[in-house]
């Protein structure tokens, strides 16, 4: 890792379209383009979305341009009648359009490969603002652009996620550091845990930091992530590393990961260099620790399957659960969700098996176990364990916390930890 | 239903965090208020995330007041030295903090209730901009703020979703009807949609607006969504009503809801009103079907379970699907698919079952069915049935279009549509 901006940039983000505003679909690139541009060392200063409206996008442009190291838009650069950010962007900055030959080649290479007649609007993409570079855009037809003026950059992405995340990163992230806007490296360490809430995790973390790093905190349903960084290149990268090493000293075993991978990435890999298989026996996660495994690439080679049993007949015909066990202790009870691991094991051949029971609400919950209450199972070929965990949230919430809490138990018995008193944090 | 807003109205949303622009965090407040405002005849004009920064806050504030006439922020009014959103506003928009009994006893009782001893700091949220109304929070201890000055509306709310929403519902709502700026009925008509992409649906929808009607488009991997609003107070409600009903008649067997309720929702609801019950087999969707039927409350009425099967074994042992079968025609196939659905139903002794296996990528796949081919198998007390698509995307778009296409081929079938030539639109 390199040295990062001496100062810190001023980054505008602005996404253009109708169904962001309308409730219509969620504005999943300010969460990727946070993320990706942070870890360059342009953290977003403030983002903005506006219309499908040449006036408005205009306007947004105009009032940023000179405020901004760098401003970023996404969406509006296809053919289409509202598409308007190329003409808005270059009308605010007084730019004329400028026709790019190498980009009408490859837009009808592309036409050609895919069988489609061009169209007059179709063109319409191959222009940029005079000075800017067209950003080729091997998965769709709009060309990305990027604008290096005055000291200062602007990047149009295309509203696809398919087509602007290998855009950013292949032809974006470098001109950036071409012109000496973005870091050579990555700009921040990310200490994930699970099992301590951030207002713990802070008191351990800031202690360890020197002068010039910046501390912030994201929380996920029980995952804890504190991301240091350097405060206006206060701090070397090989600096930022050594803090991370240490704070992963003092977490101990709620220390899942350094980076961004996910927890059931993590079992996954352990599962791989184990060469060892899981089952699971799902009944309030209804399937969702399943699709937290096999969202994984490659996980079937440690996933068996799992028994989504949310009847009780289920529990009994498909994992073996004793009716009688069951009677005596309920679903949602240790015995059963030992019960079904054991089961789960055995149906599936599989080396390991979760077992979730619990109530996710918003009905069902006894006054000993309320709703949010969630017994889990585990069995491995030296035995069971099962563990009850009293989960905060609606539905949705509870059933995403006791997938990540089924991930950490899996986490922390492959490292042989003990896991009688897990602490549930954020 | 009656009538709404006789001229457009300006709405600005000031989302507050930085986890919003550090990508650490989903702006799912924007979706949610999105859709609720447009409900309300108060579609966002802009929106604007902004960091934890009583500078940054103020200069927003104070940029927008005049221009707008509704102001919406979200969150940054809780107790924490982070938390600045009050202060900045009453100083952007010059207006002293003034003390509110009730808030403060309401924060004292909720504080006795949970066990918690008030701080110094708790009492900072018991102040609002003079002239504001302190909005009660049964949920949480922030209480929001509503302030009406000079024909203008300025409205802060808590950062926890789970405050958030109700706040708006139950204070704001009411409050935005009682000054003229929100509808006092609905706002919109919204069609729901499968099988037909955005443009063949555009085509239908258009002839049918009287003027006065706006029409937009939101697509969901596989669903379309047209929503027809009164432009300015152009069309009543009941006419609104009208042509949604003119367009389910034109759409036909594609249409599926008018509202917003989902897929999976609409098919428990079906199953329901049978008294009928559902089993899974999922290969390729790995659980993410069985999730979408356990994220509908009292599902478990009619959902049964799903064996997730990924390894061939567990098809063969769980599912009772023949070695020979999966030899023969290998387990991407539509008798494989068949096979599933049938064992499904005699493994969990449910009435209906679907099935899903195919290739989500990004490995796996033939010359002859490439990543993204998906087999369904329905079976049925009638019999069963197995249909082959061809999805686009990546492996998690591929999961979710195999979901939604599943549950819209169950919607066929139980209202005895012909499936065989289900098209993919969006």
């Amino acid at each position: 890792m390199l040295s990062c901006n001496s100062r810190p940039r001023q980054v505008l983000v602005i996404n253009v379209g109708d169904e962001l505003l309308d409730g219509l679909r969620e504005n999943g690139h300010l969460l990727w383009l946070g993320e990706h541009l942070a870890r360059r060392g342009l953290p977003i200063t403030r983002s903005l979305v506006v219309r499908d409206d040449a006036a408005e996008i205009a306007r947004a442009v105009g009032e940023a341009w000179g405020a901004y190291d760098l401003i970023v838009t996404t969406g509006g650069i296809g053919p289409t009648s509202d598409d308007h950010t190329r003409e808005a962007v270059a009308g605010a900055l007084g730019l004329s359009l400028t026709h790019v030959p190498a980009a009408e080649q490859a837009l009808r290479d592309r036409f050609k490969m895919i069988g489609r007649k061009v169209a007059a609007a179709d063109l319409s993409q191959c222009y940029v603002p005079a000075g800017a570079d067209s950003l080729p855009n091997p998965r769709g037809t709009a060309p990305g652009v990027f604008l290096h003026r005055d000291g200062r950059a602007l990047v149009m992405l295309p509203g696809p996620s398919l087509e602007l995340r290998p855009m950013f990163e292949d032809e974006v992230v470098p001109r950036l550091r071409q012109v000496g806007c973005a870091c050579q490296g990555e700009a921040y360490v990310q200490v994930r845990t699970f099992g301590i809430g951030a207002v713990p995790l802070e008191a351990i973390v800031r202690p360890l930091l020197a002068p010039g790093m910046a501390l912030s905190f994201g929380t996920h349903t029980g995952v804890v992530d504190a991301r240091i960084s350097s405060a206006g290149g206060g701090a070397t990268a090989d600096q930022l590393c050594e803090v991370a090493r240490r704070i992963r000293d003092a977490v101990g075993e709620d220390f899942v990961a350094t980076g961004h991978a996910c927890l059931a990435t993590l079992v996954v890999e352990q599962l791989r260099s184990l060469e060892k298989t899981v089952a699971l026996a799902e009944s309030c996660t209804g399937g969702l620790l399943a699709n937290a495994f096999t969202d994984v690439p490659g996980a079937s080679k440690v996933f068996a399957g799992s028994a989504v049993c949310y009847a009780n007949d289920a529990k009994v015909n498909l994992l073996g659960v004793p009716d009688c066990l069951i009677a005596q202790h309920g679903a949602v009870s240790a015995e059963c969700a030992a019960a079904m691991a054991t089961g789960a094991i055995e149906k599936f051949g599989s080396d390991y098996a979760i077992a979730v029971t619990g109530y996710a609400g918003p009905g069902g919950g006894t006054d000993a176990d309320p709703v949010g209450t969630v017994y889990f199972g585990y069995a491995s070929p030296t035995g069971v364990w099962s563990q009850r965990v009293a989960l905060p949230g609606d539905r949705r919430q509870i059933k995403q916390r006791a997938v990540n809490t089924a991930l950490d138990f899996m986490r922390r018995k492959l490292n042989k930890y003990r896991v009688e008193d897990l602490i549930h944090g954020a």
